[in-house]
């Protein structure tokens, strides 16, 4: 046997399974009011072969990254800049919720949406969410894994202490989001932007 | 005397100083490009009597708070509360730049807007800023204190890295913005929210 390989990477199996946020979370959204899922989905019981969980490092080969490019412009994005990414999510405590669903016969990510929070000094000190990147594998729409990450994210801010959960969207998301309980406030419903 | 009093408050004359993020990202803002300020005004020379700076724990003491009243609903904030949230955004680096506009010579803050930051794993890892809690004392209407923060805050988004900076508004607002820089994307400038 040779010397012991001191090059081993930091990752280990156990770091790369570490969940981005506390999963225990998500055992206690109240899907006792949510009538838009039908036969009874919910994040703890999303279907047969799916799970819902916060994102982890393994996620890196289970197709993460090639989700999100479905949603957006991705870049060049190395493990080691996926890790760090992670960890400085991971060093926020109580700021980054990124959520997916897996399909664990393929171990494939097939869905991820992300609660992002916002520490405020108005309202007593209140804590703002917003639902950011909301994607799910084209393969597999219309099996409500949209409304079903969405509705997660939505039980997962009330459930942190969100006073309010926003988003941004296209025209022709409106009706969507509508049917989940997100509402347009009249004249106070504009977002603008700065590209750099 | 007495016994040395052993319930003198944490909070000693420099924590009340320290500011929430380095001022000197402050000073390398670039103002050059900036044709909507009369009288070429900046953020390092923002009038006789009249500083910009990021938020310390001192500034409970000079109307920070209430000035935030003048916005939206309070709530309720005792002096260790707002150390707390303090001191919860100071340990988030790079996510909170709190910035204000204090009369020096009355010792109060008459403006205020925040630059929120929100990691992202799409575009390269990218950083996405967000325009918050504008507000300006409105005795001090008409100074050009509203353009000089918001100013502020775009340029500073600039400066840390963010790849766009947005801001949620209501429709009397967006002309004052749009004189800023700031545009809506069309088909994709919707704000929808929950309240909880």
């Amino acid at each position: 046997m040779g010397a012991p390989d001191l090059l081993l990477p930091s990752v280990g199996p156990e770091d790369a399974e570490k969940p981005l946020y506390d999963p225990e979370i998500l055992t206690r959204l109240d899907w006792s009011e949510v009538t838009h899922m039908k036969g009874d989905v919910t994040s703890a019981r999303p279907g047969d072969g799916l799970c819902v969980r916060p994102l982890c490092k393994a996620d890196y080969d289970k197709g993460f990254l090639q989700l999100l490019g479905q949603l957006t412009k991705l870049g060049d994005i190395s493990r080691e800049k996926f890790n760090e990414r992670f960890d400085a999510m991971r060093s926020c405590p109580g700021h980054y919720y990124v959520t997916v669903i897996e399909d664990t016969l393929l171990g494939q990510i097939v869905g991820s949406a992300t609660l992002a929070c916002e520490l405020k000094f108005i309202r007593g000190c209140a804590k703002r969410g917003r639902l950011e990147d909301v994607v799910v594998n084209n393969e597999y729409r219309g099996k409500q894994l949209g409304k079903l990450i969405v509705t997660t994210i939505t039980l997962l801010a009330k459930e942190v202490g969100c006073y309010k959960l926003g988003l941004d969207c296209k025209d022709e998301m409106k009706p969507f989001y509508g049917s989940l309980g997100y509402t347009s406030e009249k004249g106070n419903d504009n977002t603008m932007i700065i590209r750099f």
